[in-house]
């Protein structure tokens, strides 16, 4: 398998590989497939306490512990560990880079590979095929089928981990006991779209993104990406958490002066853009933005909703946050309709809260007892 | 005067000329000062007809009649003109090119003059000073002048004109009979700022900007320039006017391939930026950003929004859409408690929409009959 290209520190990422590979919805088949993970926590004798965790857009597999670029904290530190709801005492949590990712997985980063498997000496940039949810959910089956996992306890995400959710019960609906699509939605929006598809023509217009191809130099295309981020970090907060947290607070000075003035929220954003490209590779921010705009569940079943769902006996517990314009609660909602025309067992919380749609990822205790308990009383039904 | 530079057509443009400058809120003088305007109908006798239309950031004084460089339709033709709320029967309509704009006054594309108001032979560019809404409202009051108009019957703007319309009432109050902003706020938000900087970050990555010195090799940052477009123009429409619009259509085909499929909103996005960069300099806008982000009324005022109106006798009509994030109606709502706190005469209308922000430019009756409704009993008021 590969190695990371140059301008990324090397990380020696826990993977398991599948030389068989994967078939895409494409039509074609990417081989071999590897997906790197994360678990914490013990699997029971029974194999019984599995909680799959799926990343959003920008996430990654370290869940809870230190992340081995950045050296922050795991983006769900807040909620994963003995005695919080996602309980490392109880239950065995997974959580795997997406197909497409940069953390390794097999991803644009990653070595190409020709149609026997063998690898070709250099990433696969942009010849990276087009990947969708749904491919990345078959990814992760086949890590759950690798640690010995017929049913999982829980799969639990926001945001696009929500939409894996989503998908993961739809297509294996008797490998899911309890699914808690958070943040998201059943299919992405014309806006959701329109703000992506700015991040892509920024680093587009990129000239060191050289057509994908920039690892031919060495360099990234930093400033593209960093816009991308910019734009998208605005989508993930609220216009309150924006006024909370800045304002019109000026940066080192007291009164506008109408000369050299820099807002708060500018720096802010400059510095969120230039973070994200130390740890993000742009043609994987290409790559799943695609696969997000391409999510449309009710579009896979014949247009209906209902249909993605029928007949399931798993258990799902929908949240939105009232704040949230990204993934608006209005869009949780149509999902409820569906899943109750599917005679599904599910119940519903909308979170108030005005941090936007970042809210899954932060202090919000509310949120964290009712998806705790919603887990706890899935694993006491089943004995876990 | 300057010529404009090289990437643009020379147009002609009907503008005043004052050659003693004008002082701005930054310390600095421009000189000379150069106003483009337009105007429609007559100015009757007594001086007492003439609205003021002030433009939003990437409009112009092109109102009402083929726009000398798209060769599209005036911007708010669908309300000047005999009969029409902006009546050209009945009033004396202006609009001025902003102070920093690129249609003709004094801004970015102009040639820079040194402090005796001498030309130096090539544009200002990023030497352009940073102005203020208030420093575009004194650029109009002088060309206002200039055409014999001691009060105006009206002024009217929407988004950043509304902004001019609001510094007009508190600078000048004498001088405005009846002021209407529409669809603005008496400050720019975080929110706001951030999505101008992102469009700044934009412009600022792309090579072809060479820190403001484009036009040394006749090249424009038109990438860069296309991206802030785009994100802009997001802003401007609401999610409903997105998906009634576009929803996830794509474009020439019939059901996604996870191949090369492009979605109706990513083209319409690219088109719209593409077509931007031909008329618009990204210096200007650049400019004209900062002068909105900078504006902050209550600020100007002691942190008291009342005290910018308090005394005056200018009537106001204020106006919102249900829609529109960009300027909620929570702001017009702000704007309308300070002025009842300064004892103005005031109405306000949130016009039902679902067409977000840039409603105020499209086909409206309800806005269309209250605006011309309100204008229209001022006139009578004043016997005009």
């Amino acid at each position: 398998m590969s190695a990371p290209i140059a301008p990324f520190p090397q990380v020696d990422h826990q993977r398991a590989v599948f030389p068989d590979g994967l078939a895409l919805d494409c039509g074609m088949t990417i081989a071999p497939l590897a997906v790197a993970y994360r678990t914490y926590g013990r699997l029971n004798a029974a194999r019984s306490n599995a909680v799959l965790i799926c990343h959003a857009l920008t996430g990654d597999q370290y869940v809870a512990e230190t992340h081995p670029l950045t050296g922050r904290a795991g983006w769900w530190e807040n909620i994963v560990g003995p005695g919080r709801p996602l309980d490392t005492d109880r239950y065995f949590l997974i959580c795997a880079n997406v197909l497409g990712g940069c953390m390794g997985s097999t991803g644009p980063r990653e070595e190409k590979t020709d149609a026997a498997g063998r690898g070709l000496g250099r990433p696969w940039g942009t010849d990276f095929p087009n990947v969708t949810i749904r491919d990345m959910v078959r990814a992760q089956k086949r890590l759950a089928e690798h640690l010995g996992i017929e049913r999982l306890l829980g799969v639990v995400g926001g945001s696009m981990g929500g939409m894996q959710v989503l998908e993961w019960a739809a297509t294996y609906p008797d490998a899911v006991f309890a699914a808690a699509p958070i943040a998201t939605a059943a299919h992405h929006s014309a806006q959701n779209i329109a703000f992506h598809e700015v991040g892509r023509a920024a680093i587009h217009s990129d000239p060191d993104w050289r057509g994908g191809r920039y690892w031919e130099d060495g360099r990234v295309p930093a400033k593209g990406l960093s816009v991308a981020r910019m734009v998208a970090h605005i989508t993930y907060l609220s216009e309150q958490a924006l006024t909370r947290k800045f304002g019109r607070r000026l940066r080192g000075a007291a009164a506008l002066t109408f000369l050299e003035d820099v807002f708060e929220v500018e720096s802010y954003l400059r510095y969120q853009g230039s973070t994200f490209v130390r740890r993000f590779d742009a043609n994987s921010y290409l790559t799943i933005t695609r696969a997000m705009d391409y999510f449309d569940l009710a579009a896979e079943h014949g247009g209906d909703l209902a249909a993605a769902f029928r007949g399931t006996k798993t258990r799902f517990f929908v949240s939105s946050f009232s704040s949230d314009w990204l993934f608006p609660t209005a869009e949780s909602r149509a999902l409820v309709r569906a899943l109750n025309a599917a005679a599904a067992n599910v119940s519903f919380v909308e979170i108030e809260s005005d941090k936007g749609h970042d809210a899954f990822l932060l202090e919000e205790p509310d949120f964290h007892r009712a998806l705790g308990g919603f887990l706890a009383g899935c694993a006491d039904r089943l004995g876990v």
